[in-house]
């Protein structure tokens, strides 16, 4: 029996979210049944976010178990030749038995796109949010740096969560301009259910003037999501990277 | 009797090029479809080029006679509220009625994406050429100036074409690098049966050194297609722009 660790990406467009459901085609299922395609093992694959639909991926980590004789590294080809075109195995390797993909990861990786172009649209939509409205980059900005930090972020966590707590630790939230896109870029321990698509929403309130950089540590403080802006649309969302310790 | 003028963009992934043919669904036919249910008219579009199979355009212009009282700007709002999501209409004008978007044009602007980067081909293979291989950029520029300037071009048309002359003047022939993308832009006052792809085809020959750039120069004057290198793939290349004078 070995554990295979891959890196993949995504095109979330035609998937209803990463996570395994009845009724609904997932990424998960498309790559369950294309493993059992190629071994005939029913395996269960555990995945280091559970992305929802319409968000892609460009560094989604999975695992699983497997007693087939492929080579680790040949995992990504033998995958890759039998995967729609909007999945795709960037490395496949082995790893420690215990590895998990969610629980050993130090922190994740996402990016929010905003495509503020007249021109191009029809080929962006469906990776970014797409809007020629004027945005104030530097109250973003600063609205950015209040979201850094160890705190509890429950105004940012959509109704429907079973987290059993909200402090999440923030190491990174940054807006930077890349010739038409702007993109948040976000980093943290661990994630809530819709934060990081509730702190885009907010910060795109704050670059629409509606209230000042500061209003969010008030938001912060109230713990209560309806003080929050709405939750971003799916589709500018990717998961960009997870990061684990060296020696896992 | 009012002449339409517009400008659109479309993904060409899901049509067999622009110009109408049958049993094939094209981008014309899906635009006069949407103006027969909007006006009733039968109308007939003439356009600035006919982009292949899989050939997307940002700035595509286009041009069509109607009885309908919609005033000219409007027609943007109108034709965009019926299309599909993969055409847009960026701008719409009346113009005088002898204007012709492909006998007026002075010239024309296509770009050709290259993606260089092994992550990411998920999201890019529809609208690039997706290769890792290593490319020297610096033949490809001294290749793209050999390019530039009126002549013969035969060696770079297809057969099929029915072109009455092989000359052209390629005003600009260049190559940029924009993050993971190589850019190849190309402008003349009229282009020949696949003229741009095996142009890129054969400066991606001279990347990969399979001869040096002096050897275009050969290629041209050999006024045969067999010497050039192969057509690049139509996913690509884009029709970025179209000139005209000013007084039309």
């Amino acid at each position: 029996m070995k554990r295979i660790k891959m890196i993949i990406e995504y095109d979330g467009s035609n998937y209803h979210g990463f996570q395994i459901q009845k009724n609904a085609h997932t990424v998960q299922a498309e790559l369950e049944e294309r493993i059992y395609e190629l071994t005939g093992e029913g395996i269960s694959i555990s995945a280091a976010g559970r992305t929802d639909s319409g968000v892609h991926a460009l560094g989604q980590v999975i695992a699983f178990d497997t007693v087939s004789t492929i080579p680790p590294a040949k995992w990504k080809f033998a995958l890759n030749s039998l995967l729609p075109a909007d999945i795709k195995v960037l490395k496949s390797c082995e790893v420690k038995k215990k590895f998990h993909p969610r629980f050993n990861a130090q922190k994740k990786r996402y990016s929010y796109f905003i495509y503020r172009s007249g021109s191009g649209q029809t080929f962006l939509k469906k990776y970014s949010f797409c809007t020629t409205e004027e945005l104030d980059i530097g109250a973003m900005r600063k609205g950015c740096k209040i979201i850094e930090g160890r705190k509890n972020f429950q105004s940012f966590c959509a109704s429907g969560s079973s987290a059993k707590s909200y402090d999440r630790f923030v190491s990174m939230c940054s807006l930077k301009e890349q010739g038409p896109f702007l993109v948040i870029d976000i980093e943290a321990d661990g994630f809530l259910y819709h934060m990081v698509r509730i702190i885009v929403g907010t910060l795109l309130e704050v670059g629409r003037k509606n209230y000042s950089p500061m209003h969010i540590q008030e938001i912060i403080d109230a713990c209560d999501r309806a003080l929050a802006g709405p939750t971003a649309l799916p589709n500018g969302l990717f998961l960009v990277k997870v990061f684990y310790p060296e020696d896992i």
